[in-house]
């Protein structure tokens, strides 16, 4: 197996162990709770709470996001594992300043339910909450049945723009209709080139020779629409790029950001090849980009590939999405 | 192969499209030539010029260091393999302001010959250069030939205080001795998992076995100092540690920064296990840990391994870490 770890079983304390150790002034655990990760940064009074939850071995996403301007906190699950109920509860608490909590996270079934309890056991304590739930995934499921995708790195955008508008003391209503808006104006979709290894199972998640790809495959080795021997960076492009508008127009004048996430095995250089073609599909629809994101955003560990992500804004989601933000993981100017 | 491209040949010519394509607002190529990458901040008047230069697939390396706060300009190579001496001399003088330049860059042969024609060269313009080279890889040679050690990950540290020095208006010779200074108090060690395969040659670099790794091994997959059967994470962060320790001495009271860099392949996850331990014996030694880096910084390309650098900070070397940068690739805000 070949990941530098020590007991597979000791994985997500020791990183998170690495995290606290390294970004100690920016998050903190609470409670000392490893599974509970909270913004150290000073809440604006009367500020939404936003929270999030996930299975570990996606970094920077769930918890890279938790910071200024973004999220407050992120309940941390087992590898490819939700966190359970009470770590969400716990933290959905401790975010809570009187005006309520936004939950926003991925659509997957541990996370759903968990949250779901989390906030009938808030309740209690008369918390009010509300969910936005990440469903980017176009090769999840088709359009008619899009309540039920996936939710992938398009929810990275979500968390930006609604962070940012939080910190503008947005009423719980409010944020939670435009971090909706963010997310329904948001489709991503993915290949894979390889699986990857969960530690404490000690072998690979999918099996996949040297010269096939799988289109549109889930971060944790869900299977795609297709399996095919290898293509073309640009082919690559295209396909998600037609899948994707097909699914959400794309016409001239408007303006859109791109987010190219590699999943963890995949290079940058590759990264950049695939983002130079899809910036050339979006300018000759007459669309504008703004603010493109390359790098790794929520990956499968060592899996190589990468998805692409589109979001489409109006006037009010784009100045959101400019705003400054700083997490040990995403730091942005206001330009 | 698994790798997301078009043709192998093509492959640093859309790479650089694909980079200019998402920050050209950042990033310009000097005359559209792609191998030459210059800030497109506004320079201050009466700055020394900073310019690197090396071979592609170290994403990102070497070009992503070119912005505000760091490099000025940067010329580009092949995969693995130097860019020529006139394309560095016509970057250099692009750099040039009239209080001349430092060409900061790594010890590899290529590099080195191709940078003294350069400056050759562009001597007979009149404009005054300096060289600064990193060699902080103490696995590529003894101590009593630290000349001969390749440059590494380390180099980042550089980058970022000479950027900073250069923006307070240091001469050049000043500027060279400070970041010699840094240089000097800069040592990195590495391992490897895997191989990396460059495009055109469509093969790994070399082989190694599933449940190897190897020991000092270099970025272009140089021969290490031992290969062995797969150990623990802290054991890597032990043997890193020792010898690094070993060539420059750590004592209770001094400040230090350390970068984690993952190759490629390696998830984050476990770059923070291996950050985890690091810290942990720098605190043991009485040792402060200032401003961790922790990710991908210089890779080779899907290479799975990590290195570790660190370097001693004095009040000066820690200010110029900690001043603000922002490129494409390297955002800081002054904390």
């Amino acid at each position: 197996m070949r990941k530098i770890i020590n007991k597979p079983e000791h994985f997500v304390d020791e990183m998170v162990d690495g995290i606290i150790a390294a970004h100690g002034d920016r998050l903190r655990l609470l409670n000392g709770d490893r599974r509970i990760i909270l913004s150290a940064y000073p809440r604006k009074e009367g500020k939404v709470g936003i929270v999030t939850a996930g299975g570990s071995g996606h970094l920077p996403l769930f918890l890279g996001y938790v910071g200024q301007g973004m999220l407050d906190g992120c309940a941390v699950g087992n590898v490819f594992a939700s966190p359970s109920s009470q770590k969400m509860a716990d933290m959905i608490r401790a975010c809570d300043s009187g005006r309520g909590v936004l939950c926003l996270f991925g659509n997957y079934g541990g996370d759903v339910m968990n949250f779901e309890m989390a906030r009938e056991m808030v309740e209690a304590d008369d918390i009010k909450t509300t969910a936005a739930l990440g469903r980017d995934d176009v090769a999840s499921a088709p359009k008619e049945d899009a309540a039920k995708r996936r939710g992938v790195a398009g929810i990275v955008f979500a968390y930006k723009i609604a962070g940012a508008a939080a910190d503008k003391l947005l009423s719980l209503e409010d944020l939670t209709a435009l971090t909706q808006r963010a997310l329904d104006h948001t489709r991503s979709m993915g290949v894979a080139l390889s699986p990857c290894i969960v530690p404490e199972a000690g072998k690979p998640t999918f099996s996949i020779n040297d010269d096939e790809i799988e289109i549109g495959m889930g971060i944790h080795g869900e299977k795609g629409i297709e399996l095919r021997k290898m293509i073309s960076a640009d082919e690559v492009a295209e396909i998600i790029f037609d899948r994707i508008t097909a699914d959400m127009e794309i016409s001239r004048g408007d303006e859109v950001s791109v987010l190219i996430n590699g999943l963890g095995g995949t290079p940058l250089e590759e990264q950049f090849i695939v983002y130079r073609k899809i910036h050339a599909f979006l300018t000759a629809k007459g669309a504008r980009v703004f603010m493109p994101h390359i790098g790794e955003f929520a990956t499968s560990m060592e899996m190589q590939g990468l998805s692409v992500s589109l979001i489409k804004l109006d006037a009010e989601l784009r100045e959101l999405l400019r705003a400054p933000a700083n997490t040990p993981f995403y730091t942005s100017l206001n330009k």
